[in-house]
């Protein structure tokens, strides 16, 4: 077995390398049988109790209003609740503790941590498909190795970032005959207390890199997931305070915070002058708020409205069978899901003619119910819809006057909230829609005079509504390089050429950052290094010898 | 002579290290006698000059209104001035240019930029004398070889970050029997425009580290000098630009930004869209309004109050000796200079006695007054006062009606604005007056119940008022260890028991972070990782192979 020295060498080389890299095998049958067979089991003996396995205090009220998007029935699950007051006194009463780690100590409990996880990935998978939605591949793949790889990530980021100076050195400064001899002690000095808010859709997967990167700055966390993602989210708490507790820490050091829609309070714990650092994953508006706050320190994944321009292709099934798949995925429920495909009135071009444009939107029509159809792609791709208020937007869309390439229609043989594609047609001059973010399965197609006009609004869209991701197919090289060099002035990475099982929603650890800081889409980039470095202040005392 | 790529190398081992590291010599006498002889002489030929060497438009206006704190003669030197709207139209135009040049191409220009400087660093020195008021020994360091030394910690810290990863890689993702192959690139790019807001008592020093940092991440810098001070950077523009042209680049990548204290132009630079990254140095209301300013990236060093505590010595007569030169150097005017001194009613513990309150007192007037009258040291030390502001401000508080330990007094032998320390005794409870700023060289002594009392009074100070360094002079060990994690909790680098010639006020690139960016006193260290990092973005493209 490695050592934590040598994973962490071993993160150091993958983070600068940016190649492929995983440290947490991403297919299920990687892992042992049984855990796989035993998932669903251990999920199901959750339901209707008392959460008793996280560590709590004495005055706590017991809420819980989780409810499964797949079987539509309440989990009844009730979590150990405290005022925010009392959340942050508890970590602040455990600051100390946490600050005087080395780095290397608190690696050793979060990477344990993350084995301990890594135990329960299948109860987590299970957890996820009932309070996200998400089918088992993506709930597998997105709250288990994703997640984990992500977490070492940061891991990874932060120990080279807090171990990156000598810190204890002399420093002799000749002065002629003489010299000044100081004593210099260089010291990360963690910023104060953490709070990570998770989101509906992913709550594991976008509240570890938070959570780990603040333990590894000496930050105590406290997480406030979505009312409704609590259960994937406190398993992982759980298993953190089971690692401290091994490693003889205070489990406290990490908490969770539930509350419920009616009672929130994400604002009480934020506004709490002990708070110095907030992560952030949700809608927009909130976000804002977010970064507004004075005296925070904030790293933000906000809305998104992604891009895709269909310009030229060697092969055009290919690549609209590609496209269609990454729609379907989770119903567009991503942050990286493609919303707004612009194709020029002109056609796209291929080898051997130019397809017309209401040709290639016959094509991809064809490709997105080829796969609905499809008996093992269908309806476990799309999965359930895990928000009522997107069903009501997909409602809402359905009335809009424009052009419907394809209708929304729920599915029979599903149990919970499914809903096939609404796919828009409109034209370029219809801003509103096209810069208006439709969450979910809904996908608007926009006729433009020219390439340059799809370019256009796709970067003034990511400048003004954020962007993640952006997916060209092109094979003009020189117009490559002009997309890339325009997409770039506001911040977005593009991806050229997609086919085969590869999706434009994929980001991998260790590899792509995940948002680029740049655009409205967020503040933060997973996992750059001001992801780490912002939580924590370098502060350099000195002695004369 | 060694290369560019060797130099980096070199950079990239002294900020790891932290030790002592020095690449353009500290001492004048490392120069060519010829440089130091013609400094003034060359100094002397820009007065009462169109200042032509600069690049400038056809739609400039002259203005110039720097007076000598020296002399209290107006230097009559006009600089060519545009609108805040064509300089960062003009700027916006290159920033293509220096976007698409490599990390190297780019340090290869700054790197030979400073090597021209270097040859005017004796013109600068008396340019820094006539304008800031400094000594000659001070200028020639602060605005020579320290400022220089500055730049390159953060051309190398620059370099570091643009290239720590692989930026051209090919991701290959195993899928069982097949996988999926993706070209990845990754390029860190630039925010936009950059503009460094220059003080009027350091404005060579303060302003390189923000114009080198923004022309390493590739944004092009506008810099805007306090209207009392600006040949010395101007001088430093020019090199830049002289650099820029042998680059065969277009030298108004970098700008000088003049305008006058009746007709600013700060905030609309500042406000304009274009602009998004804004290095400050200078009063804390105006610094707020800089970090309030929403879509900007910025870099700020406010107002600080330093504290010292005395507690006990080793050797008495040292501590205060060194401390009373400390408080002499340019008359306080120094945001490292220590302004609160706090000793407790008891006394000070030496291995002898404990000395009483009153004594010490009195031995610091002492050292103070032996200095002043001190031939070769006083008013070459104290130096000139640059502004009419801290002349006020000192007589101001000659009325305050606390006892004054040492009162003020103008200078006779001094042809300019100069003036010995005010020190004021005060007692803990007279917070208002303790916690209030007073630039330049009036010093509060503060009479505590106890070392406790001291060290939460510079606690609340550094938080609430912002702090760079803090002096304590202690031999306790135990003691040591708290002041430590106290002054760490407000995020302040604390040194101890100075002695000799090495003081307070010094801060040396390569190994001490100038500001934390964890107080009041800014946002920015320099120069840490998020002095560069905050600058750029990394942007992953990513195509099918």
């Amino acid at each position: 077995m490695k050592s934590n020295q040598e994973i962490l060498s071993e993160l150091k080389e993958a983070l600068k390398n940016r190649a492929f890299f995983s440290f947490y095998p991403e297919h299920h049958k990687a892992y042992p049988e049984e855990w796989l067979k035993n998932g669903e089991q251990k999920f199901s003996k959750n339901l209707g109790k008392y959460f008793k396995t996280l560590s709590f205090g004495k005055e706590v009220t017991w809420i819980g209003e989780e409810v499964s998007p797949v079987t539509l029935e309440p989990l009844n699950i009730k979590y150990p609740a405290s005022s925010a007051d009392s959340l942050v006194k508890t970590a602040s009463s455990y600051q100390k503790t946490l600050k005087q780690l080395t780095p290397i100590q608190r690696a050793d409990f979060c990477i344990d941590a993350l084995e301990r996880i890594k135990e329960r990935f299948f109860e987590i998978v299970h957890a996820t498909i009932h309070t996200t939605g998400q089918s088992f591949l993506m709930a597998f793949q997105a709250s288990g190795p994703h997640a984990a790889d992500r977490a070492l990530e940061t891991i990874g980021m932060a120990y080279q970032e807090l171990t990156r100076y000598n810190t204890n050195i002399i420093w002799e400064k000749p002065m002629g005959k003489s010299s000044a001899i100081l004593q210099k002690e260089f010291k990360p000095i963690p910023k104060g207390i953490g709070v990570v808010i998770g989101c509906s859709t992913f709550p594991v997967w976008n509240s570890v890199p938070g959570i780990f990167a603040n333990l590894m700055c000496g930050n105590p966390v406290i997480v406030k997931p979505h009312p409704k993602a609590i259960l994937p989210i406190a398993i992982v708490v759980e298993e953190i305070q089971k690692a401290l507790i091994a490693a003889r820490l205070p489990e406290n050091l990490i908490q969770l915070a539930p509350d419920t829609l009616g009672n929130p309070i994400t604002k009480q714990l934020c506004e709490n002058s002990l708070v110095k650092v907030i992560d952030y994953t949700g809608s927009t508006s909130f976000g804002n708020y977010i970064e507004d706050l004075s005296g925070k320190t904030t790293f933000t994944e906000k809305s998104a409205i992604n891009s895709v321009i269909i310009d030229s292709s060697n092969n055009l099934k290919e690549s609209l069978q590609n496209l269609a798949f990454s729609m379907l995925l989770y119903s567009g429920q991503m942050c990286t899901s493609p919303q707004n495909i612009f194709i020029a009135e002109k056609g796209v071009k291929t080898p051997e003619r130019t397809v017309s444009y209401p040709e290639v939107l016959d094509l991809l029509k064809q490709e997105i119910n080829s796969l609905i159809g499809h008996p093992q792609i269908g309806v476990g791709t799309m999965a359930n819809i895990q928000s009522n208020k997107t069903i009501e937007t997909i409602k809402n869309s359905i009335n809009l006057k424009e052009t419907k390439v394809l209708n929304a229609k729920s599915i029979e043989n599903a149990k919970g909230q499914t809903s096939t594609p609404l796919i828009i047609e409109t034209i370029s001059k219809n801003k509103n829609l096209i810069f208006e973010e439709h969450f979910g399965p809904i996908f608007k197609i926009v006729k433009t005079i020219s390439i340059d006009e799809s370019l256009s609004l796709a970067k003034q869209n990511a400048a003004e509504n954020g962007a993640i991701t952006f997916l060209a197919f092109c094979t003009d090289e020189k117009l490559k390089t002009k997309i890339k060099e325009e997409m770039e002035q506001v911040f977005t990475p593009v991806t050229f050429n997609l086919k085969g099982n590869f999706w434009i929603n994929q980001h991998a650890a260790f590899s792509d950052f995940h948002g680029t800081s740049g655009n409205a889409a967020g503040n933060a980039s997973f996992a750059d290094a001001n992801f780490v470095n912002r939580r924590f202040v370098w502060v350099g005392h000195r002695e004369m010898v």
